[in-house]
């Protein structure tokens, strides 16, 4: 048995843990710009669309089902539907719907999706307890950071090597934002990110398989219930983020923990949200955008010999399903997003529906793509050309497709998104009155209207 | 963004994922020898008594008011307790007694506490669902043979790297029972072990914290949920565990596929599992064992100058706390298991009690005990010489401690251990009713019987 221990450790991290605790405590409410509250509304509101959207999808199902052999107390708001759950169920489920159609936000940094773990934490959390929407946006700024931030120490290697980051640096985020709601002081919230710190959720495996959704809400639940139990005086370490055998360095081996404290409480990570105009995975979107625009210039599919795609090795690592059989594949298929870009002029849900993706035409659009791999091209970019049976050559190069930082979606195309998800659930003037709470939220007295409106009427 | 993925991959590992799901739902049950049918019944009495001593321990106080806040539905019992909660959450406080005492069984190859998360899953599902003691067996020796061969495919780079073993193999040890327990088709199965694959808990920084006892809970507790999804037609990745980006390679550089499939179905992992005669970690073992034997020699306290210890590196890594302020720290204190084993003779629960870690004779013999490192000795043996002052030099080398599998505890030691963790939460007639019960668990129509008496008569 006996052996020697080879792992490399780094045993002089600065006291990462105890920052970031005191940081999620003490920061002041709304202690940052007017831009970065906006930007958090604008997060909370995207992140609620997606989820009410997504509400009757299988997977919601499947999870609801599971979570009803607990016979669970009716705590908080399954969005979207009239079932009452407990909290923590409550954050499970919403983060599961809230990726469920790879159409929530992304930090771009490091492909984290940041509201899915704690927005579903926050609004389960907050609904039971009966805080004010100001104390929302302040749990929602800080949680996002506090998981950006370690995201962005461990980006790209912790990625790199199978984590999804979304569920593993997630629960922290959410661990964070429900210690913050709770009002933990700084001591229990260091045992919250303690606690959490055990539990990183999610492999990039899983991608196309509800597991991938599962892991923002697994993240949600994790990070909701560590709050709870560091406010009951649960212990961990108190240098369990970055201590030699702590969750950062067994995750990952880059850390770089100058981007933990750079700017710490200065520079909020919601400011670099994105949101997806496309119900895909991020590294399409350049893709999709440049195949819309071939369209917006006139070219149909019915005149297409073959669409050459040049993207970065990783488009193709992550989205290179070639021949997608269901919805839920082709969002990981570069080739259907290039289809339905060039067929629709866009990617919303409904065009990564079964019956779209195993429709004739689009099988064969999808088979005169010819995607090679240039890793000059960043992976936010991509360069496309297609070849017309005129023998026209049409080239279309996208460096920042439509919802980047550099090319963001605006407010009133959020509201757009959130009706396209959440009308057929809600009706649309429910859904209406649902965005113009999300947009005032921080001066709310509860979440209790907001809740409602996200739910249909009760039978 | 752009950069290369450039973490190695194998991309030729064998189906694991679908071979374990067919083992485990295939499997016919008591598909056994005797032998290993007996040392799940050893397992799971020592795990019970375990669980029910540490009942009223005060990370069991804080777990369950935090369960508490969930309001849940008392479907299961927390054992050595009146208090009743949903299936889940009882997996998760039980799976925390069951580690909080560090008193539980260890798969010795790779320090594995196997019960923790499988038993707990188990017990409290089998509870809801009205299984039968057979079943519960079955899905015992599944379940550990399902952790402890993913334990050995991965040991000891995962373990070096970070992760406390147990809770992040635990997941699908648990997973697996409980979809043997609901009676789960090989492809739900799959789907169990998929979802558990994305939620390894656990990492070594806690050890010394109430979250290192929480890691086989939330591993009882995720596992179990996992089966219940997988139930409910939730998806995964049938490659979860053994794909590029699958659990496996996330967390481990090492992985020796042949562990997993060797001889599966006619070897079982169960058999090797060990119980602890001591209530630490089982490095300290040996040291505790040597001084003990000192002591059946005549040694005493008063007479030492000095105590010379010579042990694996690892040993001083894991235990190395020289100066311990309480019990849980002194579990992991050589020092403090020499000067317990001089002294008492044994180390059980109460020789680590506050009290008893503070006396200034304890305080006084530990900093007497002089620890090198000598990696030629093996981490399960210890090499103990004490210096008198008369001058004496007193040498013992302990191979192999007290239970260890060369030299196990009896079946009575066994339950007179049980006896010593389960009499003052029970009382002595019904801990030894209850013990009977453990030792005819296989016959058992149901688990009524048994949690009747695993817990105090309600009020």
């Amino acid at each position: 048995m006996a052996r020697n221990t080879q792992v490399s450790a780094d045993h002089n991290a600065p006291p990462i843990t105890q920052q970031l605790a005191q940081f999620v405590a003490n920061h002041p409410s709304r202690g940052w710009s007017d831009a970065v509250d906006h930007e958090a509304h604008r997060t909370f509101m995207n992140w609620l669309g997606c989820a009410v959207g997504a509400a009757h999808h299988e997977a919601a199902d499947a999870a609801l089902a599971a979570v009803n052999m607990l016979q669970p107390a009716a705590q908080a708001s399954v969005l979207g539907r009239t079932e009452r759950v407990d909290m923590a169920s409550a954050a499970l489920l919403n983060g599961i719907t809230s990726h469920t159609f790879d159409f929530d936000d992304t930090h771009l940094k490091t492909i984290i999706h940041p509201a899915g773990p704690v927005a579903s934490a926050v609004l389960a959390m907050a609904e039971h307890l009966g805080s004010s929407g100001r104390e929302v946006i302040d749990a929602l700024v800080l949680g996002i950071d506090v998981s950006c931030r370690v995201g962005n120490a461990m980006y790209p290697d912790h990625y790199d090597r199978g984590w999804h980051i979304t569920g593993s640096t997630g629960t922290l985020g959410a661990a964070a934002a429900c210690a913050r709601l709770l009002k933990l002081d700084v001591q229990k919230t260091a045992m919250a990110l303690g606690i959490a710190a055990s539990q990183p959720i999610g492999m990039r495996e899983q991608f196309g398989t509800m597991t991938k959704p599962f892991h923002p809400g697994a993240a949600a639940r994790a990070g909701l219930m560590s709050a709870l139990l560091a406010q009951q005086g649960f212990t961990a370490s108190p240098k369990a983020l970055e201590a030699p055998r702590g969750m950062m360095q067994t995750v990952s081996t880059k850390n770089d923990w100058n981007e933990i404290t750079h700017e710490l409480g200065e520079r909020f990570e919601i400011s670099f949200n994105s949101y997806k105009p496309f119900a895909c995975g991020i590294v399409i979107h350049p893709s999709i955008d440049a195949c819309a625009q071939l369209r917006a210039q006139g070219v149909t599919p019915e005149q297409v010999v073959s669409i050459e795609l040049k993207v970065h090795s990783l488009v193709l690592e992550l989205t290179g399903k070639k021949e997608p059989v269901d919805g839920l594949q082709a969002k990981f298929s570069v080739y259907h997003g290039c289809a339905a870009g060039l067929t629709f002029g866009y990617a919303a849900e409904e065009e990564f529906a079964d019956d779209i993706v195993t429709r004739e035409d689009m099988v064969a659009l999808r088979r005169k793509v010819i995607a090679t791999v240039d890793d000059s091209i960043d992976e936010a970019s991509a360069d496309v050309t297609a070849v017309l049976k005129d023998g026209r050559r049409v080239h279309v190069f996208v460096e920042h497709a439509i919802g980047s930082i550099q090319n963001p979606m605006t407010d009133a195309l959020l509201e757009g998104k959130f009706h396209g998800l959440a009308d057929a659930v809600l009706g649309k003037d429910k859904t209406s009155a649902l965005i113009a709470q999300c947009w005032t939220l921080g001066e709310a007295s509860q979440l209790r209207d907001l809740a409602l409106l996200a739910t249909p009427k009760r039978p």
